[in-house]
């Protein structure tokens, strides 16, 4: 019965025994030098893809996890000025596409235009395990992006080949549950972002009650490596509380038929694919997955931060959003919520509830960013995949973390899948902001609100 | 445990369920026509890369396969002339790099050249299965090529990308055994080309005995479908006569620690994948594999047969080589081959063989194609890989397509791995064809005998 | 990423390497007598289950098979002589019992009445594809048991000791379709004993099309070998001829959700497990799957030959049945069937239509054989299972088969979820045969008929 | 491409959704008593092996977990009195042979002594999961039975049953390694027995790195529940302190060709099972397995604690063991070991070593117990599978419980392929201990020590 494909993926892959190569030693037992290590690119470059270029691409690889820092740095300045494109061969390639103005001589055009680098990396990619170490490569590239500009030519034929590598036809999805490889589910206590996992007991929680389900794409280069995850609820109506839900300790006895699939957190993990999207196509996968499986689920709907509300609010406080002036009895309530256990009193509870809910809604739906969306990363996302804004919960998350960033508030945000194509299209073409009518009054009252008071 | 990668591979790409599509109908159950995929094709690359567009890409996919041939071809020339970079863009982004002459203005003039062409393909692999309708549709462009060379421009972009795609480093090796799934061996049966497999006993008899190896390299997003596959026997000693390995009943009994693994049958599968390489690459996997499994190996050889052998000996004998000129004997000789049965008459037999081997190591050894390399297109593969011509094997396959093709000679090709990397320099730089010494020595006299006749 | 257990299974039972034991040689290559083997077994016995037992006990399966036939019966008869339980040890026992008269001296009672037969059995399953070799040393057994009535003490033990070890719950249920490893789908080839599979083709027709499934029962010490499997056509309607099912070229474009399951046949493939059913769970675990897989489905319904049919209706018609004449009309009639193809002749058809399917319901619904059960071997398994007798079809089968066993009549049972448990209660307690009201119809005026011509 | 069988044995044994049962309700919602499950089991042993058993059988296991613990008790005991064999249907067998002497009639008689707890256990095993309820069941019975003998018919019959379907032959090997399922790795931290793991940390130091392997046997019908396991460390020599391996923090960098492999805790899991021995089957296709894949290996050897070591030494101490006089000298030396932290005492080290040795080589070479075997259970264990006491290693095992049990002594027993059937013979038949020539001469000169004194 079948040496199965994952077999050997696996074997590829994930098998350790004694052929395993021994860790980078360096040149001589030193780091490599990013000089060297040029060298060694060109020799790769210069062999002909036979199977010999995998041992070299391999050794090119494993030297570059021992340059020190700052020859990290000259490094990807090397690949910058020596792995471009051969410019005489561009100007020839020009010329002749000038003269035959033909198809043929754009093509050689192209193909002249085409970086060193991308050949490059193709050839690095022959390497056992050379699309991870590619990706990480990239992490280290993007980091020194921020303060050297020069490198985006380097970053651009990154970019280009994950994107290519990372077709959505390549990734595979895959439920993780308590019955997943252990190497796999240590990944995700490592890169679950949105409400921390504190250790394997708390992993356990998340993943093994009957109404808890998660689910990641998985590149069949990357092995046990997630790409991207997102956890879910099955409940019987939209949660509003997302404590509830980490800290349930079992699930209720009578969920029979779940209505609601609750996603209550999504992860990128590899952060040198950054710029390249699986997330919405996740969240849509998954939505058919539990379709599938429990057909009794009617509402798909996310229970998600606001990461960036409170310092929208911060800036608003200190009159730094020009055209909005927040009532002085609204400014007093607020300031209730500079005491540190405000959430623990009940009546600067009461008091705040209001007033925070209608900022958040004005927040969400009348403000916008310099390109026209929403201004909250995590509600230009949803609304850009077609959800609409469904509800907003108040003390949603009373975590340190939620009290910082959204003075306890969490969101819903409901893919329909009939409104999912129309709202997505409005969205990208006005800005609109899909809203549930509940919201929408807030809004229309809120607005009303901070209306009066500018006068 | 494990809901494994392997069965979300398997449920994503091969479970068949009510959930499937129906056949392509077409539009209004009519076959469409080019221009109007080519306004499918225009309307996918307007989508913006959202969950909708892996629809789109699936309806462009299903429209193409409903296409009347001659609007197939229609529909390439759209690919050419509808699809290429935008021409204005590339002269701004030449005008630019002319003026800053910096590398980043060099990597905006790449992207203006990449055809839309690109883009597209890439769309399309969104769908579900799209990898394999592109190698698909790469397939129907190779036929048409030969024929419209105007076509070129799009096959590069296919090579191109598919290159990228089906890099080394995304293969998956694989054994191919009696308990591997029905709907790979249905394949096997399909591409083997070398010898042909009569029907699923047959290949029983190729795969199941202990003596017998079979190993591919599959791309995970091509599920089933094998891109190269080779066929082993382990033996006791280097094999001639590829019609015992076939047709062999059973394993000998005292084969308990082979030396030997004979390679007598390379496959590739995927026509649409041609000029991608992956042959070479998997001959050296197996090796290693094949070391690891059965230590006792010490010799890795192949039984090939010489496809283009007798088109050249037919042209010699027509004085078409200018340079050579056979001897009378020889010729009189070599006339004994024209009676249909002459492989079963003794003397015919054992006049023919000293001709017809010598004429076997000269051609080999001695003559040339264009390029400077032997003129036998499988000489080259192996040559070109590194490996050691090492014996001439006179009535090596008296099927009838080695009696027509080489006179039955097979030839075994040794793959030593001390000297795979030298052979392999001498090869490319030199055209040098690496011999044993009897095939030396017998190259030698045949020289001799052709030299002297020739005065 | 896991070895899994299912790998570690497909090690230990299907892989195939050098470090396979040869095929058994026997003693000195010549075969062993039944007095070697006994020795063997009594050495076996006498080994303290350590792991030499394990090499023992592989030496004796392997010796068993180089018995010549009449040795094996000299072996069973050993078996049935010399590995009984110890008699005084018995007596000794019984005397105890009578005694202390208590549970524990029955317990000793019990261990004393245990034949050394099963010990040896149990000490020979210790062996890799030990218990495959014993299931299939019971089905010589069971062939001997028929002139040798004096070894049934002997497959007691063997019965005894299989149904302990294929209890339900060690049983796998698995699909079994295209993509199933080649090694169990020539297991389906050669055991369907319902609708003979000409060829891998037809195999292929009758597991690759949407509409058909098919599942069997399997032992995980067996491996690749099936313990019992059964066909199944999802349907729009009911089906009546077996034919339309296994010859049909493709699937109807518009069932998109069929409303029936039709078992089309079951087979069961290790003879020597005969008497130890699954037949029944495997039905009623298939209608849960199917239920899972495909809500649409509300009929789940057989399609099954009629095996003794034609046998009783020879004793009909030679009067040997006592209590029933044939009336002379129907004589007639029936004697239309004697022409070769006749129901190739559509007035012989016409003609016998409804003579054969009033004695077809008369023989299901009023005849029984001496327990009381109906005299046809499959109506008494589905009938016992608590199906329901639905529908009589009039050349559902016109392969010769088919019209020699039951002049081409095929039969549904319908398991219908909520009247199994009701319908099973009456047929073991009453006999009672559940019919559809139509049946009833045909059954009652068939009686008539018969009895109004018995006067 | 294949639904595997492991699939579906996970399907069937791990898979949660919402067909899942709800947690045992009892009846009415209270625990059941004992007499109201007796009679569920009365029902159960009356119906008819249909499929409605497999859901009496799961009713059945689920009442059972709700009992009370003397209701457990009473049900015990119900069946120890209510299912036993029908006594006067065994005083008719009995009678029966009497009269014919046939083995037939012994089989019957055989029948009609098996208890009906039998029959009802085998039904029980039809439930899903039920075979580890079963398992569970018995060691809620072995517990109890050390207060209450008479329940041992009871366990006769758990035992009879467990061990026939846990036969050798069903088990499978499996390695447990950083990539198994989590779901079955929290397991190996729940049942490691010998050197306690504290956290998945811990537990991934013991099975990630390249030097370490660990082993299982599993059954097919308990899914993630291992049976026994046993770590091991690849070394370059045999060693002697545990700590050094449970605590090394990487693989040394030079070990590329392991010579040794230690076992360095092998644990049993399922205390249900007790009897039923798998160890010894475990370390010897443990070895196999290693050998195969690491041929350097030449040496496989156990470091095992000395459980009873100082408890023998206690009564030794204070003259319990009759004829065994310890001298002054050592009395006094071993007086040192009092002090709470002696072993951090250099001179208390000094001093013991050569005494507690002495004691040590005498305890396990010359002492016997009642059946003439050594004492300590765990050299009784691997003697008897035919290993060598190899070394004794002084302060092998610094935690609490090692200098508790064995002040800190470890002990290597040597598995030698080719002595290990000898060792075996000459250890069950004359209690000999093998040892190598180390042990030897110091076991000879600890014996001439006490003699002397003795006197």
């Amino acid at each position: 019965m079948a040496t199965s494909l994952l077999q050997d993926l696996l074997n590829a892959l994930t098998r350790r025994d004694f052929r395993d190569r021994m860790p980078h030693p360096g040149i001589d037992g030193r780091p490599a030098t990013a000089q060297e290590l040029r060298l060694a690119c060109e020799e790769l470059l210069a062999s002909d893809g036979e199977a010999s270029s995998i041992g070299l691409a391999r050794q090119v690889l494993d030297l570059y996890v021992t340059l020190d820092p700052e020859e990290v740095g000259a490094f990807f300045h090397l690949l910058l000025d020596a792995f471009g494109p051969d410019r005489a061969a561009v100007d020839t390639a020009y010329e002749a596409y000038k003269q035959t103005d033909s198809e043929l001589s754009l093509s050689h055009l192209f193909d002249a235009c085409e970086p060193r680098r991308q050949a490059l990396l193709r050839r690095l990619n022959l390497a056992p395990g050379g699309t991870l170490d590619l990706v990480r490569m990239r992490e280290g590239l993007l980091k020194r992006l921020r303060d050297e500009e020069a490198l985006v030519p380097v970053d651009r034929d990154f970019s280009h080949l994950l994107s290519s590598w990372f077709n959505r036809g390549f990734l595979v999805l895959r439920r993780i549950e308590w019955q997943t490889p252990a190497s796999i589910l240590e990944k995700i206590i490592k890169y679950e972002s949105v409400h921390a996992i504190s250790d394997w007991n708390d992993l356990r929680r998340r993943l093994d009650p009957r109404d808890r389900r998660c689910f990641g794409f998985f590149h069949p280069a990357l092995g046990d490596e997630p790409l991207v995850f997102v956890e879910v609820a099955l409940t019987s109506e939209i949660p509003g509380d997302v404590q509830d839900i980490i800290h349930a300790e079992e699930t209720p006895a009578n969920l029979d038929a779940p209505t609601t699939a609750a996603f209550f957190g999504i992860s990128n993990c590899q952060y040198g694919l950054r710029g390249i999207s699986f997330g919405n196509f996740l969240i849509k996968q998954v939505v058919q997955e539990l379709k599938q499986e429990c057909p009794s689920l009617e509402t798909f709907v996310t229970l998600s931060p606001l990461p960036s509300f409170r310092a929208w609010l911060d800036a608003v406080h200190h009159d730094a959003v020009e055209y909005l002036r927040l009532p002085d009895a609204w400014r007093e309530t607020l300031a209730l919520a500079d005491a540190p256990d405000w959430h623990s009193q009940p009546e600067s509870v009461a008091a705040l509830e209001p007033v925070v809910v209608a900022l958040v809604a004005h927040y969400l739906c009348e403000t916008r960013n310099a390109e026209g969306y929403p201004q909250d990363p995590v509600a230009r996302f949803h609304l850009g995949n077609g959800a609409r804004l469904e509800r907003i919960n108040w003390l949603g998350d009373v975590s340190d973390k939620g009290l910082h960033q959204s003075l306890g508030i969490m969101v819903n945000y409901v893919y329909a899948i009939d409104e999912i194509e129309n709202n997505h299209e409005r969205y990208v073409n006005e800005g609109h902001v899909a809203t549930s009518r509940g919201v929408r009054k807030v809004a229309k009252a809120a607005a009303d609100g901070l209306k009066e008071k500018k006068q």
